[in-house]
């Protein structure tokens, strides 16, 4: 084997073709830079990901739903000529704790009166301690010791009282953050929500985070973003060390080196330190990187004949601490004769059912579907379900999290450039966070940082 | 250049030549396995490291103290025939908390009596509840959930009352464990005080677990075993990939491969997901190593012409939250002439701290130790100091510590070996977890899974 590794150079360097690298490298691109980006995957999209149906149809076994708020993904869905569906959401909601079946219009009205009062007050709190939250810089709110030394758990079996609104809440913590209450800091929760757009999008299943999905997939989103590279866009080619001791950065793969002025790393965080550093990352950020666990999720997609509990009244959303499902929703094109459901496997469940042979996973969801949905959904034209926590180049998800602890020590961390390398994704973004939305945004904030610091 | 990779085979390949990868290399060399180490640094010890001061004298910059219960290290000082030394205990220990500094010749008591009682009290419940932890696995605990929902902040808050007790709480957290009290769960604080001996050998600073240091360092321990293992120890050559995909299990370094039926990793969980998994981890043992941050622990070293302190009627001990050092301890040799202090930076000072000049950190760390044991503290012949945070290959110190929602969510997979390969490491201990002693057991226990998986 003789040595036919080679060394490019380019402006900036982008690791990682999710949504925040590719708009990265399309914005430094637009501000006159030269851009190169390095994907470990053979596709693009990240954390987005298309499947085709045996039977027919293209799904997506990850982020799936947009928000009316979330302008910066809408501004693609035109430019790239997308087709946007609105979410389903006629019939009732179910909501299964403490053993017993609840339904409403609305998944948080459920509940016994006293129950969803506490919860009521339990979100109106959280909007109240964002205000004393600051967006930039949590580390600096006037409690952060306190409000970082106190798990989530902790803060729920202080503020609610009963047994259905406190599994209630796990499952919400579940469904929107993929980690249990025990795993986040009141800090982190409300920083995340803070940064997330606050509870009033979060809580609400019919609300401005989950209006709308895409027909054919949100992977189109980065498959857009890619084709306006061209060239500049190299797949199959992780990254395994950034050497940052001289004037330059260098990119070294497997292939080859690539000289830069300027990086942006753009990889899931636990990823970011399985490449080699040199010199090694300052004492914090490395902090922040070995405590900021990705979420856990198995995201599962059932194809039936037709949308069958849409005509038992049900709209398909249903929230759950009674089994292994923490959220199922109905995922049914609007032109699509066949029904699709969605269920959300999330947190501690999701880390323990991964393990779990397919077969064994596919009939205990399907069997919880049945439960809130009718018997039907136990038979479905197809199953196909995708456990994020054992992909190589994600390694979890939705999006990492920051343990307990963490903002307090580490936060200040989190968007500082070291040496000329630049952090993006969707868990740096101070506006539609733990979203495509926040990818996004990232990408943007990193390309001007580069762009700025150029004298831009 | 040309393709100079080999590839060898080996009944076992060790990942890492620390206390735990070299005894389970000779464990199994002894049941009649050929074994191969694999070590990334250049040095063998991990941990423990050996520094020659330019004014004279060896130090240790990493671990130091030996207790007097450790027999498997005692073993190893009296195989390799080395000098054990007692730590020096005469005099009056300070206490830095509350602006204050309080003394007396132990430091648990310095304190005024209802803060010292409140110590007292919390450091016996902790002793109660290690009752109700089960040491193989503390998620089982009847309140498991609970406690692993509390960090030790919340707890310490609800069991102290006075702000002295707390104040000296947390130093003995950054002390002891070199995180923040906000950084544990109330669980994985009492499941690691039990697998490591327990308070009563924790608390006391002239206890069981610092009675003894080592004259010339206790890398010899390290640097011994090398010795008994010859060719089968290969330094500078870091393991990159493992690949589980066959019946072998193969690991591969940027030198060669290794082909081996089982294999031993023994380096810093945070290091483990850097290595490149085929196929990926389990998702269990994933989300245990994205939630096993290492402590942050900056050692430092002062000499003086003589321990000046003594004079003065101090015995150096010295435990603080009122500047960033958090514990200082009389370091000299009993035939020395010389002064030894060494001071520890630990915790979110130590994050801080380890960005901060060298300069400057040897000013602060001085004033501080001459605020306490005398203004000479300021003036040493020499100061050398260790961030390890920063190294590349230990990422932190002193050892890994599960995030609150960890145990019960992941501790299961600690210990469980996946496909032929066995996790070893002071944290994996069932006895002296955190200490020497415990890395040496973690490496007895590794041998004896294989050799018994052998039918041995």
């Amino acid at each position: 084997m003789t040595n036919t590794r080679t060394t490019d150079r380019a402006d900036v360097g982008v690791v990682g073709a999710g949504l925040a690298g590719l708009v990265a490298a399309r914005e430094l691109t637009a501000g006159g830079l030269d851009a190169v980006v390095l994907e470990a995957r053979d596709r693009v999209g990240g954390r987005t990901a298309s499947k085709s149906l045996s039977t027919g149809g293209t799904i997506d076994l990850g982020a799936e739903w947009i928000g009316s708020e979330h302008a910066r993904v809408l501004e693609l869905v035109d430019e790239f000529d997308l087709e946007l569906c609105e979410q389903y959401r006629s019939g009732v909601d179910r909501v299964a704790v403490t053993g017993e079946v609840f339904e409403h219009e609305e998944r948080f009205r459920a509940l016994a009166p006293e129950s969803t009062a506490e919860l009521r007050d339990a979100f109106e709190r959280v909007e109240t301690l964002r205000r004393d939250v600051p967006l930039e810089a949590p580390q600096e709110a006037a409690e952060a010791d306190r409000w970082d030394g106190t798990t989530l758990e902790s803060w729920k079996r202080e503020v609610l009282a009963t047994d259905a609104a406190r599994e209630t809440f796990d499952a919400f913590v579940r469904a929107e953050f993929a980690v249990e209450p025990t795993q986040l800091s009141l800090l982190s929760f409300v920083s995340a929500v803070d940064a997330g757009g606050g509870l009033e999008t979060v809580t609400d299943s019919g609300g401005v985070t989950q209006e709308y999905r895409l027909a054919g997939s949100t992977q189109q989103l980065s498959q857009g973003l890619a084709e306006t590279l061209g060239d500049a866009l190299r797949l199959s080619e992780p990254v395994r060390r950034i050497d940052r001791r001289g004037d330059d950065v260098t990119l070294e793969t497997s292939d080859g080196s690539y000289v830069v002025s300027n990086a942006v790393v753009a990889v899931p965080p636990p990823l970011i330190e399985r490449i080699e550093h040199d010199p090694p990352l300052p004492a914090r950020r490395r902090g922040l990187l070995q405590r900021m666990p990705m979420g856990a999720v198995i995201k599962c997609v059932a194809a039936y004949e037709e949308p069958f509990w849409r005509e038992a009244g049900y709209s398909g959303s249903v929230l759950a601490t009674d089994g292994v499902v923490s959220e199922i929703a109905d995922a049914t094109l609007p032109d699509g004769d066949r029904g699709l459901l969605i269920a959300f496997v999330a947190g501690g469940n999701a880390l323990e059912w991964s393990e779990r042979p397919a077969s064994e996973r596919r009939e205990r969801v399907l069997e919880e579907c049945a439960r809130y949905l009718g018997s039907r959904a136990v038979d479905p034209l197809e199953y196909v379900d995708e456990a994020w926590s054992t992909t190589r180049w994600s390694t979890g998800g939705y999006n990492a999290v920051m343990a307990p602890g963490t903002v307090t020590t580490c936060g200040g961390a989190l968007r500082e450039p070291v040496d000329g390398v630049h952090w993006a994704g969707s868990e740096t973004a101070l506006e539609g966070r733990g979203f495509m939305e926040g990818a996004i945004r990232s990408g943007e904030r990193v390309a001007n940082e580069i762009l700025e610091g150029l004298g831009g």
